[in-house]
Formats: structure tokens, sequence, C-alpha cells
């Protein structure tokens, strides 16, 4: 039986493993094999206070202090999590383990295009971060996918580097902000294609082309591209807690500002949270909130109300 | 005008003019002269992630970071905050300035024994941290006073290091966890002394002994001590933004988890919000989400309502 199941491996669930090891509680950090998280896709952070380098070298750190109070790994993903006095997690190895707590932070995953190609060129030209990829393309021809900000902030990045960006949108609108669109309108590099969507990704060992279709006429072309950024946005996934948390329209789980759900020591922090903001400091600092709410709960410290509203 | 004006220079204040100058915004950080807050009081970080080291060493990497995205400093006190469609501060140099928003971030303050000599004292053997200072005294007599956590905590901490602590308290039973009083109960080294009052420190250039006083028979009696860690708790000054915020019986002020008080344009983060831990990474956490939010609110982006509780 431990204290805290801590699912996820990111900025939320390193810190909240410090936290548990500094508290001596008897804590799993139950993860897939991708240590750091979201972090690791960042090359240059110059927004978590104190450190300015590499995403990874910094969730590196992390994972180090974790390790160093106590922290123990379990390299799995868990199917399904339920409460009768105490928590069961059913494991995709088969196992289960108990706790008495659980703390959810494995964040989202970005949404995917579906279409023949994506899982065989994944990192050989296609890509899902934009920042992350931009410099590995210049002067190529690339397209980016999508009609949000991070699409229209990551075509007008690539300009700067590529030879020419294609901005494919499914719709006629763009969901992301006015200026943004503007800017991108008004940039040389890049050509707005509306109202089509992709349906294949063609090439050989790396990408060569996109074949694109118009939405009503299912008219298609190709697109010659090397680089394929997409940007379609997000998905959180709770299957493993249905019925124990609430969710917003988005699917991401609401916390109040003490990190906990609806259900009595159960909390969740960082990116699969409704906070919109999705930052690595904002959650390190709810990660240590989660836990420390955990432990107070595990005391058996009734929740002083005046603390919260 | 300015966008934002931060009063408050801790990891949350620090936080908040790092990702303010970020997104370009006009923005002025107005503190008194303690640059660093809370966390400079500290010696040994060991739980803000990525960072081991002095707390004054780590805070001043968040300044430089502060000042390379343009942030502006004004050293001021803030005498009040009122607000018709902007905010107006008054400030103690006679000083108004007007901003769009406010955050509010200059943490809390150490309740103060209000004896004769604490003033004359303070760091001549006279401490409010014992985390801090108890190191100083090897082999010395030493008092703590105060009943909750912090003092008990602090009085455990001493007895490793000091010959004598006294334990002073004014009522008979403790606020501090039991088992935390049980530990000192325990301790050879620690004399609790129950129902008495500091009434005066005596010294010449360092502190030699202080005065006790039994609450109900006024009885006075002097303890020889070269140390006095003064652990009485608390207070969050909010009168400046009386009436602009509400508060919880700690006199904190009650934000939701975007850090929005019941003004709006008007936020607040770290150790003066209801969050009961008082940790740098959450006030960082939290110095982040205020300023994010403060930016959807100055460009005028409705607040969507399915992001928030």
């Amino acid at each position: 039986m431990y204290d805290v199941v801590i699912v996820g491996a990111g900025a939320a669930g390193l810190t909240a493993a410090i936290y548990a090891g500094r508290k001596k509680l008897k804590v799993v950090l139950v993860t897939g094999p991708n240590i750091g998280g979201e972090t690791n896709s960042t090359n240059d952070i110059q927004n978590y206070p104190g450190y300015e380098g590499p995403g990874p070298e910094l969730m590196k750190k992390f994972w180090v202090s974790a390790k160093k109070w106590g922290c123990e790994l379990l390299e799995a993903r868990v199917l399904k999590v339920t409460k009768s006095k105490d928590f069961t997690l059913e494991l995709d190895n088969g196992q289960k383990i108990e706790s008495r707590t659980v703390i959810l932070c494995y964040g989202r995953e970005r949404r995917k295009l579906n279409i023949p190609g994506e899982d065989k060129f994944f990192g050989r030209g296609l890509s899902t971060c934009t920042t992350c990829d931009a410099p590995l393309f210049p002067n190529k021809e690339t397209v980016v996918v999508g009609g949000g900000n991070s699409a229209l902030e990551g075509a007008l990045e690539l300009s700067r580097i590529a030879k020419k960006v294609y901005l494919l949108h499914r719709r006629d609108k763009f969901r992301a902000d006015e200026v943004t669109v503007e800017k991108a309108r008004k940039d040389q590099k890049i050509e707005i294609i509306t109202n089509h969507v992709p349906v294949e990704i063609i090439g050989d060992k790396f990408v060569k082309s996109l074949v694109i279709e118009e939405v009503s006429t299912k008219k298609r072309r190709e697109l010659s591209v090397q680089g394929i950024f997409s940007e379609i946005g997000w998905e959180t996934h709770t299957s493993m807690v249905q019925g124990l948390v609430d969710t917003n329209v988005l699917g991401e789980i609401i916390v109040d500002i003490l990190c906990k759900t609806k259900t009595q020591g159960l909390f969740a922090c960082g990116d699969l949270t409704q906070v919109p903001y999705k930052q690595t400091v904002i959650s390190a600092g709810m990660g240590a909130i989660a836990v420390l709410e955990a432990y107070r709960y595990i005391e058996g410290v009734p929740a002083t109300h005046e603390y919260v509203k």
C-alpha cells in the first residue's frame, strides 16, 4: 500500500515526487518512457525562473532530485483507477497497485491527423512541434496544418527559416487571434490554403509531399514539401478515471486551487487540468500543492475551510 | 498608464515580471528594498526543482531574468489602491501611478512580540527564523517563543545545535501537531514553559536574557539566553486594498485558481493568498498564472467559462 501514486513524470509529477520524498511518504511514480514530459520538447527554456537552457536538461535536474529523495519508478500505463476506501490502479503489465492517494499529472497528447503516412514519417519530416523543429528546415518547403494560435505562430516562426510555408486549414475562418492572422496574411513566404484537409503523406525515407483535399468538392492536389507540421490541438485522456473527476468542454480535469478533484484523495495538476496556461513553472507549482494537500489528507488533518474558497 | 503594476518582488512578483516582459506588457515592479522576498531567508533551498543552493542566489537569477525582459523597478510602498475604470495606486513617496491591472504579491510579515528590546536586539541574538539562524547558536542557551508548528519544529531543530532550548508558550495547549509536541516533550534539551509571555529582552550589544511573566499571577523571572527565536506567526496586510478583496480568517486574500480576486483586473499570488503552502515554486507558478490571466483581461479576450470552475 502506497501513500501516493503519481501518474506522469513531467514537471508536475517530478516536483510532486520531490515533495513527497521530503515528507517521507511511500511514493511511486508510474510513467511511460518519456521522463520530463512536454518540457522535453522545448530546446530553449527562457521562462522557468532560475534556469535557462534546453528543456531535457532541466527535466534531468528534476529527475535527479526526485531520485535523491527516494522516488521509486514504475514504467507502465494505468488502465483503470477505482476507489473503495483506498485506490486501486490496474496497470497494462497486469499488476495492480494500491494507494491512499493518487495524483494525476500525465499531461495531454497532441491530436493526430489520422491519415496514411503519419506514423511512418513522424520524425522524418513530420513534426508536431514547430518551436522545436523549425530550425531543421532552412530553405525548405513546408506546410503547417491547423487554424489556432499554435498553427499561426508556428507558420510565422517557420517563415523566418524555411523557403516556403503553406498554412493549411480545414475551415474558412481561423481560431487564432486576429493580430496573428493578419501578420500571417502579410507574410510573403506564407501561402494560406483554407477549406482543405490533409489526406496522405507521401515520401520514401523522408517526406516528399502532402496530398490535400478541398472539403466540399473533394478535389485533391499534392503539395511538394519536405516538412509537415501538425498543429491541430490537444487531447486530454481521462477514461481511466471516468466518474471520479469532472471535466470541462476541452476534456480537461477540473480541480480547485489545492488541486483537488471531486473525489477525496484524488488530485490532478499540470497540463491536464483546466488551468489554460500550460507552462513548466505552473505545473511544478501545482505538483507541490497537490502532494502537500495529499499529505494533509493522509495525515487526517481536517481541511480548514477558511483556507479554501 | 501601465498595463500591469506588480506589488512585491519575491518569487511570485519576479516570475510575473518575467512573463509580463515576454508578453511586451508595460510593467512596473513596486517593492521595498528586499528583492527576493521570503526566499532570501533560506540558506539552503532543496525544493525548488532545478536548483539547489542559497535562496538569495536563486532570487538573484529571478531578478536578472526580470531585468533582461525589461522590468522597470520603483522602490516605494503602496498606501492605497482604488479602482474606477482602471487602477490608481498612491505611493508613500507622494507619487500616483495608473494601471490597467494590478498584481498583489508582497507576501506576509512575521508577527512582532511588541516588547522592549525587540528592535534593538533584532539580528543581535533575536531571530524570527529558526531554520535560518539556529546554526549560529552552537552550545548556547536559547528560547523559542510560540506554540504552533514553526515554534515546535524550530525548538527540535535548535536542540540538535544549542545546549538548552526553552519553549515559551502563552497558553496551556499547543496548536502544533501532537506528534511534534510529543517529540519536543521527550527531548532532553527542551524545557517547556507554558502560560508565560515574554515581556522584555535584556542585553548590552547582544542578547543576555529574556524576562518572562506568568499569565495569571503576573510573576516575572529572567531566562539567561543568548538566542531568542520569535515564532509567533504571520500577518497579511491588506488595508491598502480594503473592499477590493475578500480575505479568510487568517487575513489572507482569497483568489480563484487563476489568481483572480473579487475585483476585475486585480490579481493576487504567492504567500499572501489563502493557499496554505508557502513555497517558492508555488509562488513562482502563481505569478505566471496571474500575469497570463492579466494579459487576457487586458487584451479583452472574454474569459472562456469552460476553463474555470
